[in-house]
């Protein structure tokens, strides 16, 4: 399981000023910082862009490239902010993230085929809704894989990422639970042929509602994870305890 | 998940005195503890008895039905003890277990058939070794269960037990890394046409060696098990600390 660090994007407090005050020496120390925590690659997420704040994505690449040389997920919603990122990249980064959504399917994913990059599938509808339930993940993965496929990726080049819900959400132990057998069924081959990639958002549990639940449940959800045999897993490296967690599932991968 | 507690043997000293002893109250009073604790079914297992003390079985079970309606499981690697355990038993138990040793299939897995349990089989081969990797595992899951099905036994009957290493082995790290991707395999259906059922003993990982790792550990492979399908974990339920892990993972099953 590789770790990729979430920690470069404007829901950390520094990271947001800094991409305002296009200051690289916050950025950098908190690359580094996740480099020294252990962290495989990192994901470059600038947040919502409006069309005059699109170079805050080159910005964000070539100032993590001066620093680091891990590997790069270009992160973001809106495909214009995806094409400045690709263009700023030395090596060839992961792209996060197709879904069924039409502006996605039109524009996100031909860039994927020009590039040839890996492409992250968020398992979410043409309306961005993550459908809750075990079988309808696995019917958006087919058909998102068919898309892929037919526009002229080959099937390596996909990363599935089922969407951990949120705490907060109604349901969510239950979704959870959906989503953790969907990477098992994913990894193991049993959906399609071969075994294919997933890739999780850890953080995404906490969002909205961070003081209820024990912090082992982040640990224990992300070693049920591991054990499904998911590839990528996007975390808060910095947080304290995750890594060592993070070094005892290693050692069972 | 169904947690089995394995409180009952005689590496437990109450249990062991009792059992010596034909004492009733110190195992009743295990029993009803294992339950408070929230176990699912409980594990039955007098130790390596000679000849003259095979009715210690037969003691254990009665003791336990007495104050347990739980489901049990008659857990020894002698055939004699085992047949001693099916004649006290009220409802049909799991039988532990099976492996490809051949007093075993001679005598164990007819007694399965005879009274059409369930029937655990370990993944070790005629010499009573677990093999370290993978694909050997897969290889003897798929000759143990040529075995059973050519006795009598469907599928649906029998619980694979790719048996947990214990730290103090060289390569254990490894080698539960093999057992959890074995766990995965066969639970998704990857192994054979059918998804298949699953057991581990959780406890296994530390005998021999029980300070070295941090406690979390036993936590993190309990949940990568479950996060991989596990259907039965073996696990000292009345251990501080076990329960509280095994409550935050079901909640994500």
């Amino acid at each position: 399981m590789i770790v990729i660090a979430d920690n470069l994007q404007p829901l950390n407090p520094e990271i947001k000023r800094a991409l305002d005050e296009k200051a690289k020496g916050p950025i950098q120390k908190t690359v580094k910082a996740c480099e020294a925590a252990g962290a495989g690659m990192l994901d470059l997420n600038p947040g919502y862009l409006s069309a005059r704040n699109l170079d805050r994505m080159p910005f964000l690449v070539e100032t993590v490239q001066e620093v680091s040389s891990l590997p790069l997920v270009i992160d973001s919603p809106n495909p214009a902010v995806i094409a400045e990122g690709l263009k700023a990249c030395r090596t060839r980064p992961i792209i996060n993230a197709l879904s069924l959504e039409s502006e996605k399917l039109e524009k996100i994913l031909p860039m994927a085929v020009e590039h040839q990059t890996d492409l992250v599938l968020l398992l979410m509808d043409e309306r961005s809704m993550t459908p809750p339930r075990f079988d309808e993940k696995l019917a958006l993965a087919i058909e998102l894989r068919e898309h892929c496929l037919a526009a002229g990726l080959t099937s390596d080049k996909l990363i599935f990422d089922p969407v951990m819900p949120a705490l907060s959400w109604p349901d969510a132990f239950a979704q959870a639970a959906d989503v953790i057998k969907t990477i098992r069924f994913l990894s193991s081959g049993a959906v399609f042929q071969e075994s294919v990639r997933t890739m999780i958002g850890l953080s995404n549990l906490r969002s909205g509602q961070r003081h209820i639940y024990p912090p082992k449940l982040d640990e224990i959800c992300l070693s049920m994870l591991a054990g499904a045999g998911l590839d990528y897993a996007l975390v808060n490296v910095l947080q304290a305890g995750a890594m060592d967690a993070v070094s005892l599932i290693s050692q069972m991968l």
